[in-house]
C-alpha cells in the first residue's frame, strides 16, 4: 500500500499519527537531558506550521506543466504547497532546522509522480527541453542532502520526481531465489509481498519504514541485518536506470567476467545519473527462528577484538552491534527512565562491582533454522567467553529488534527542546578503526563544546566485515538558538575533515549527497572524480539530474 | 621467483621441462581418441620451431626505443624473435593455431618490462607521444585474446608491457587480514609469500601457476575454490590502476556508500584503460585441513538440483564440481587408461548394474579447522543422500586437486596429433541454466560435426552461487587440417550466437578480449556500450591501451 504523502510529517519524521512513547515520562526525559547539559531545564521550541512557513514561488510555467500533462496524467503534476515543502529537503538534522526555520529557500517548483519507466523517460525528455533540475525522491528520507531541492545555475527550474507510484512487486524466481519489483517500493510493501509467499531480502535500514527500493541501491545503503546478507549493493542482481541518453539496463548474471560490473556503477550514483526504476534482488527463504543474545565488555576496545574475531572466525552472525561506554550508558538511561524495571539499581551495582562501569555493549543475532542458530549462538558465546565478555541474555536484543525503527521518532520532540541531534559514520579497515574513533569523538567534542556544556559523543559499530567495520556516532547537543545551522556546520566539517584525515571513508551507508560532496576527492582522487564526470556526461549529458549531488562540480 | 620467459613456451602451455604424464601409454591415450572419432589412427601434425618461423619485422624506430631508454634501463627493452614471439598472443587454442601455423601475422614491436609504478606511467608517456599502442601483459594466459598484439588504425607500432618484474610482496595487514602486492606478482609466489607467514588467498585460476594478480583483476577471474571466497572481484579491496590520465587508486574502505565503487569499473577492465600495478587483497590464515568428497548422480539435471540445495542452504563448501555424463565418462576413460586399477571393470559394472550408467560426477570440497570440515561434509552427504546422491569417498577429490594445472599440458601433444581443443563458459540464473546448457551444446556439436565424425562436449559446473551457476565446455574434434580457424570459429561463432539469445552472459571467467568483443553488447545494451567508452576517454583519452579488446568499436 503506498504511503500516501499527506499522512506523513512535512517537516519531520515519519507518520503523523506515530510519536516516540516516553510512557508517559515526559519531563523526566527532559530532566535527564537538561542534566546532562548543566541546565535547570529545556526551552520550548517548537516549529512553525506549513501556512506559517515561506515557500518561494514556484517557477513552472505553465508551457511546462502542460509539457508535462502530455506524458503523464494531470492529477500527478503537484504545486501545492505541501507537496513542495515535504519535498524541499530529506531528513537530516540540517534539513530539519531548515523546514523549522519558518522559511524554505529552495523547493521544488513541481512534484511529478510517473507510474512506468516510459513516463520517466517522458519526464526526462520534458526536462532537457526546459532545462529543468530532476531530483528523484523515494522515501526522502536522506540525510546528506541527497534529495535536496536544488538546481545549477543553467536550470530554469526544479522537477522532483516522486517514485512512490512506480512501485509493483513483480515476482518471484522460486529456483534462482530472486526477486524483482519496481524501485518505488518501500521496505514494508516489498518485506509484506516477499513474505505473503515464503521469502525474505534481510535489508533493513534504520529507514526501512519509508525508504524505498529505489533509494537503497542509489545511496548504496547497508541494513541492520548486514553481516549476513551484505549491503544492498550485495544483493543487487539487475537493475533499470532511466537515464536522458536512455535506458541502462544490467542483466541478472552472476558473477558475470564480461567487462566492469555496471551494477556496481549504478549503486552509489544517488539520482545523479538517472532514475532507478526496477531491480532484482536475491532473496532467501524465510528463517526458522532468530536469535539476540547480549554481552558486556569491560572496556570498548575489547569488546571490538571480540567483534572482529566473530567475524573474521566467520561464525555466521546476521547482526553484530557494539555501543561503546557512552552510547551503552546513554541509552540504559534513557531507557531506564522510561521503562523503569525492579531491581534495576541493584543490577547495575553488581555490574559496576564485577568491573563492567564503562561497559560496552555487543548484541549478536543469529538467523535461520533452528538448530542451526542454536548452533552458531553456541560458538559465538564460546568465542565471546574467551574475550571475557559477559553473556547477559536475549533481552536486551529482544527489546533494540521490536523498537529499532522507533529511535527516529524522539528526534522531532528533541528539537521542541532547544536540543540537538545529529548522526554521522564512517569505516576503515580493523587497523585504523581506534584513531579514528578518537580522532572523531574529538573533533566532534571539540568543535561543540561551549564554556557552560560538553556535547554527548555516543559510538557504535553496526556493519563489520572481514576487514574493517563502520563507526556510527551520535552527537546530542544544547542547540544554538541564535546560529544552529552554523554550530552544526562546524561541527559537521570537523567531524568529516577527521574522517578523511584519518583514513576514514565519508560515508559507510549514508552516502555523499550535498553534505560530503567537498570531501569525495580525497576517496575517489582527481582522477576517480573525472571519471565520475565523465560517466555522468556519458548517462546526462545535458546534466540535469540531481544537481550538486555527490560530485560538488555536478551543477 | 620471477618466471624466466626463456623457461617457458612460446607456442604452447607452460614451462619447457614439464610435460603431461600419460604413464609410458601415450599409444593408448591416442587409440582411445581415435575410435572416438572413428579414424584408424591419429595424424603427425608437431608444430614448426620459432627459427622455422616468419615474424614481421619490428615497427620500434631507433627514435621510440631511444625515448623507452629515458624511462627504463636497456635490458628491459626487448625485440629478439622470441621475445617477440612469446608474446604476439595469448593461450588459447585460436592463438596455438596461429602460433603453430609458421607465420606469425602480429607481434609487439617492442616488450618492455618496468619494475615500478613511475616506469610504467613513463612508458604511457612515450607510448602516447609516438602514437603506441599499449599491450598489458601478465601471463599472458588469455585464452581470448586478450593479450593480442593488435594495433588500431592510428598506431604507428606496439608497445607490450610485460609487467612480470613488477611483483614484489608488499606485506600482510594481520588485524585487518588483507595482503599487498604488486600486480605482476604470479599465483605461486604469491601464494609462497602468504603461506610462508600463516595467511592464504584462496584464489586458484585454472591459470594459477602462470598468470599474475594483475591479469587476474584486468580479467574478474574466478578460481576454483570460488564457493568460499569468491571471484577476485570480491577479494579486492583497493587497486592501483596507471593511466594515462594518471594514477586511479581505490581506497581500502570496506563496503563504502561514498558513489560508486571504482574497483568494480577496474576488475574487468582487460587492459583497456591502464596498468593495474598495485593491489590489496582480503586474505584467511591458512586452513587447518581440506577434504573433498565425491559423489555420483544419475543424471545431470538430479546433480544440478543436488548442488542448487548445497549452495542456497549454505552449507559454506569451498569447491563444487559437477561433470556432464560426458564429461564423467570421458575423463574417466582416460583416467583408467592412464592409471589402469585393479578390479576397474568390476566397479564399472557395479555402478551400471546400480543405475549409474549416464553418471554425473559432483566433488565438494571444505577447508578450515578439522571440525567445522566435518561438520560441512556430514551436512553436505545429508542433503545429497536425500537428493539421491551415492557418496563415492574421497579418491577421485584427492586424485583431482593433485593433478589439477596439470590439465593444460595435455593440450599442446594433442595438437601434435591432428586434434582440436578448446573450452568456453558461460552463466546464467538457475532457472535458465537447462536450456542454455542444451543450445550451447547443440550448437557445438552441429557446427562441428562432418559426415565421419562428432565431437565431443563435455561440460561441467565449477562456480555457483545464490542464484545461479557458471557451464564450462570443453570441445575435442579431428582438426580440420585444411582451414582449422575456419573450423574453430565457426564453432566459437555457433556457441557465442547461443549463448547471448539463451540469457547466458559471454563469459563467466575467462573475459571478453577479443573473441567475445562482438557479443558484449547483448550484455551490456547500447547505453551500457557509450558509458564503457565514455570511461576509457577518461582514462585513456588518445586510445593507446589494448586496442581491439573489451569493446569492439575500442581501436
Amino acid at each position: 500500500m503506498v504511503q500516501k504523502r499527506d499522512e506523513l510529517r512535512w517537516n519531520g519524521w515519519g507518520r503523523l499519527d506515530r510519536f516516540f512513547d516516553m510512557g508517559g515520562r515526559e519531563n523526566e526525559v527532559w530532566r535527564v537531558f537538561a542534566e546532562a547539559f548543566g541546565v535547570p531545564s529545556l526551552p520550548h521550541t517548537p516549529p512553525p506550521s506549513l501556512e506559517e512557513t515561506e515557500i518561494p514561488p514556484s517557477r513552472a510555467t505553465q508551457a511546462l506543466i502542460g509539457a508535462l500533462g502530455e506524458v503523464i496524467s494531470t492529477d500527478r503534476i503537484r504545486t501545492t504547497p505541501y507537496e513542495r515543502a515535504f519535498h524541499a529537503y530529506g531528513r537530516s538534522y540540517h534539513d530539519l532546522l531548515r523546514l523549522r526555520s519558518g522559511k524554505i529557500e529552495h523547493a521544488p517548483d513541481v512534484v511529478v509522480y510517473p507510474c512506468n519507466l516510459d513516463e520517466v523517460l517522458g519526464v526526462l525528455k520534458v526536462a532537457e527541453r526546459f532545462s529543468c533540475a530532476v531530483i528523484p525522491f523515494g522515501g526522502g528520507t536522506s540525510v546528506v542532502g541527497g534529495v535536496e531541492a536544488k538546481k545549477g545555475d543553467s536550470h530554469e527550474a526544479i522537477i522532483t520526481l516522486d517514485t512512490t507510484l512506480l512501485s509493483r512487486f513483480i515476482g518471484v524466481d522460486p529456483t534462482s531465489l530472486t526477486a524483482t519489483a519496481e524501485a518505488g517500493i518501500d521496505g514494508p510493501d516489498l518485506e509484506n509481498a516477499l513474505s505473503s509467499c515464503g521469502y525474505f531480502l534481510g535489508h533493513y535500514p534504520q529507514s526501512f519504514e519509508h525508504s524505498t527500493l529505489g533509494g537503497w541501491i542509489a545511496s548504496r545503503s547497508a541494513g541492520q541485518l548486514s553481516n549476513r546478507y551484505g549491503t544492498i549493493a550485495d544483493m543487487v542482481v539487475s537493475v533499470q536506470l532511466a537515464t536522458p541518453s536512455g535506458v541502462l539496463e544490467t542483466k541478472p548474471f552472476p558473477a558475470s567476467a564480461a567487462g566492469p560490473d555496471l551494477n556496481a556503477l549504478i549503486s552509489g550514483s544517488e539520482g545523479t545519473l538517472g532514475v532507478i526504476t526496477k531491480a532484482t534482488l536475491r532473496v532467501h527463504r524465510l528463517p526458522e527462528c532468530r536469535r539476540i543474545d547480549a554481552f558486556l565488555f569491560r572496556d570498548f576496545w575489547e569488546g571490538v577484538d571480540a567483534l572482529r574475531s566473530l567475524v573474521q572466525e566467520e561464525v555466521g552472525a546476521s547482526l553484530i552491534r557494539l555501543s561503546d561506554p557512552e552510547e551503552t550508558k546513554w541509552f540504559g538511561a534513557l531507557d531506564r527512565v522510561i521503562n523503569p524495571k525492579p531491581l534495576q539499581n541493584f543490577a547495575e551495582d553488581l555490574l559496576n562491582h564485577l568491573g563492567y562501569r564503562e561497559k560496552s555493549l555487543m548484541l549478536v543475532g543469529f538467523e535461520g533454522k533452528q538448530e542451526e542458530v542454536e548452533r552458531a549462538s553456541r560458538r559465538a558465546r564460546a568465542i565471546l567467553r574467551s574475550s571475557r565478555g559477559l553473556f547477559v541474555g536475549e533481552g536486551p536484543g529482544r527489546s533494540w529488534w521490536k523498537k529499532r525503527f522507533h529511535m527516529p521518532y524522539l528526534r522531532d520532540p528533541m528539537l521542541d527542546h532547544g536540543l540537538g541531534i545529529d548522526t554521522l559514520e564512517t569505516a576503515s579497515e580493523w587497523s585504523h578503526l581506534p584513531r579514528l574513533y578518537e580522532e572523531v569523538c574529538r573533533a566532534l567534542r571539540d568543535s561543540l563544546s561551549t564554556s557552560t556544556f560538553t556535547p554527548l559523543v555516543l559510538t557504535h559499530i553496526s556493519h563489520s566485515y572481514h576487514d574493517g567495520a563502520s563507526l556510527y556516532f551520535t552527537w546530542i547537543f544544547l542547540r544554538d538558538s541564535r546560529d544552529p545551522i552554523g554550530q552544526w556546520k562546524k561541527a559537521k566539517h570537523a567531524a568529516s575533515f577527521a574522517i578523511v584525515k584519518n583514513h576514514g571513508t565519508i560515508s559507510h551507508h549514508h552516502g555523499v549527497g550535498i553534505d560530503h560532496a567537498p570531501f569525495l576527492v580525497d576517496e575517489k582522487g582527481k582522477v576517480g572524480m573525472q571519471l565520475l564526470e565523465h560517466i555522468k556526461r556519458s548517462l546526462d549529458p545535458h546534466s540535469i539530474m540531481n544537481p550538486g549531488k555527490l560530485m560538488a562540480g555536478n551543477r
